[in-house]
């Protein structure tokens, strides 16, 4: 009965790729590679210049890694970081720009992007803002209505993927904290992020075959995910990242890209 | 019998269109569609935001002009007019990016890229670089080997383009005087740029009907051209390339897109 | 009596100046050093190249016309029109770069930078931002507290200013409607821009010389501006903004840089 | 006598600093700043976002570390390492703006720039070609014409400078092979980079008591250097520099700015 259980349990894990940026390094895509189903890689806008994206996506592909389209806004000084106020055409244009330039290389190598994934503050603002999320649903539309994008569950930018006749995928994050509302903590409050490697191995687990997970105030919450965000930009996170790879796995847990 | 005769020459008029940045408006487009058979796009690097990308392919798809990559060294400030020693890995990872991107937008207004033409420093240096020239046609190669390279004949960019496996094809200046050896001559030399109207028609329609051009020296030239570069950035300009394509129209020759 | 209060009124008319960009152009630097007192010259990160900026600070020097730093937020793409929400030491080292860069060309030139405006998204965010507002005012102060900053009166940007012991200096628009609240009517609402020539200079005449300015409903407020904006990006602009300079000469108006 | 003799003996070690760019980490500059006495800082234009630069002018100033201003192309995607061909007006233009720009930072955080030191292939190439050379020297004159100029000796980058009124000043390197006629041995050259700290120690405590170093030949040859380039962007680089300042201060070598 556990072997049967387990058998229908599968999750992704993705990880952000390809964020090195000529003479700077950033990220162990290495390592990385061998741990998650998923790469969001970057498209030049905050990160990822085209030699790097060309190498993770060779990469990826050689080690069988989905490649998702890591779109941002135009900030490399601010990697992305900063909330922008960018007129929908604009913005839609620059998401189409960068989900076209990424998945050209990545068909050059023998691959293809087969998702795409909000980065940074404009994942943040996506979340919330309607109107962002739009035009993000729009610029992946015209690309190809086939990608599904990733976001958080119930956010705007689910909607909007709905909305625009895409599908929606939701990601869960192991070493972040909830609120009540399943919602994440910010970061900077107390308790916001989960550092101790067994706890995060555990609740990733738990999420996995459950969908359940315990609020930073103790309630039992409801989470539906087919994919869990894992980040690798400190060596610390490697080793975490692939403690839950292991516990998940020992969970009988299949891992798999969902797209 | 002067009809059957014409009926055989056909011709493709190129320009490049796209060149606006963000708040920057540079060149005419909506008039240049008007004239032109083929689009070089800017795809980014030297203009072109992806907003006045979307737009131009969304104009020349619907007047019907073919779509080209004109693919660049990333240099805004310098409007790719600044030769780069650029090594090959990465200019081909740049030009294969450049190409994407552009293709991409093509495809989500219904259009494609069918050739890719160098801009400005890189054609130059290609023109007599075979290192970059090469780095260019692995880069087409990669994205699609059925994408011609427009350049000068004899170049070692239509050279490397058939080492590559891929088409040259060979582009003609109407506006610009020829060396002996068929070379451009040297912009700020004296005569270098032919300013007259008529002038240039008549040199246009001779160079396609006849295949001949007389060198600034009195020579005439045999040079085979499918293409003629006419460039639109002044008033002057679409003046004049408005004449060349109403003195061809009125040889007989055809005028339509090589790829 | 006309003659000895007239002869107290001075005010400064104020225009962007240097905002090309490699082989972009944009304004008529030309025409508008013949109209205003005080240029606020682009900085590099909207617009303005280095050899741009340079030109336009000798050519500013030469007319005598005050030349200020208009600093704005990292983004060509935009021109600085997209709001961002940058942390303040990063926004403050932002904008201090960006007055160092133009000071040092300005006096490489043989004149000096005088005051500072922040330009477009970061002018209208630091009018009610206090955070941002703040960050401006500190980076003013860091490169030197003798320089005024340039700003609507009553707004956000001219009470950091005020804290952090530099001078704000108010500025009007002659060719915006104002609402009741001596705010300015956003642009897109109808009546928002003025662009009846002689309805602008009778405004400004009237706002320089009594101090008061009708709202778009009808009340009359009490302005109190040391500088009135002038946009030359236009034509009509240019021709506009001269219709100012000679209705204020012809009132009795003296015309001076604030600084 | 030895300590007679070794009490003229002064030289100043120098190393990049400041060449982070965002979220981008490059170089151990808290490590380098107790090594040197020379910072040369990236200005923004191949590394260095303005907090970067602002945190390294702080640190420099804390640790009385001499500030120079490390002068680059225009090129964050190639760190400055692509050789480009700017004409004279813009490249002086970008040089002139990027001192002004890290001189006014370092003012505000209480020192200034005391030196010019070209970047990457700006340095290369401006070493053999006298009108980029030239373009530097016209820059450094506009802006204070008390600024030295560092570089190598006999370079034409040393020659613009003295034909400018300005003073070059001689740098060698320690961990790099010489050839015959005093230039460097290209990188990729077979025993081009010296790895070995007691090798590279030596030969720089020679070089500076003697003024002598053997070159790959095994011909001595006489160079007399003002100031050491350190490089410090790896572990090793920095373990290295170490040894070198050790060595010296065990020779009885002062270690001083020259600016």
């Amino acid at each position: 009965m556990t072997a049967e259980g387990t058998a229908q349990h599968v999750v992704d894990l993705n990880a952000d790729l390809g964020e090195s940026y000529g003479a700077w390094r950033l990220g162990d895509d290495e390592a990385l590679l061998g741990i998650v189903t998923s790469a969001n890689i970057a498209c030049g806008f905050h990160a990822g210049d085209p030699l790097t994206i060309r190498r993770a996506c060779a990469n990826a592909i050689a080690r069988g890694v989905a490649i998702g389209a890591q779109v941002s806004y135009q900030d490399l000084a601010g990697f992305g970081r900063r909330e922008m106020i960018v007129p929908s055409d604009e913005l839609a244009a620059e998401i189409l720009y960068q989900i076209a330039a990424l998945d050209g290389i990545a068909k050059a190598e023998g691959g293809r992007v087969t998702y795409v994934k909000p980065h940074g503050a404009l994942y943040n603002r996506a979340v919330r803002d309607p109107e962002q999320a739009a035009a993000i649903a729009a610029a992946v539309r015209s690309y190809d209505d086939q990608l599904p994008i990733l976001s958080l569950p119930g956010s705007a930018t689910a909607a909007a993927a709905t909305s625009a006749g895409l599908t929606p995928v939701a990601e869960a994050f192991g070493d972040r904290a909830y609120n009540d509302d399943a919602t994440l903590v910010k970061r900077g409050r107390p308790g916001a992020v989960i550092t101790d490697p067994e706890v995060v191995a555990a609740r990733v687990t738990r999420l996995v075959t459950d969908g359940t997970l315990q609020s930073i105030s103790g309630q039992e919450l409801r989470i539906s995910a087919r994919s869990v965000c894992i980040h690798g930009d400190t060596p610390g996170a490697v080793a975490l990242a692939r403690g839950v790879r292991t516990a998940l796995q020992q969970a009988g847990v299949t891992l798999a890209p969902f797209a």
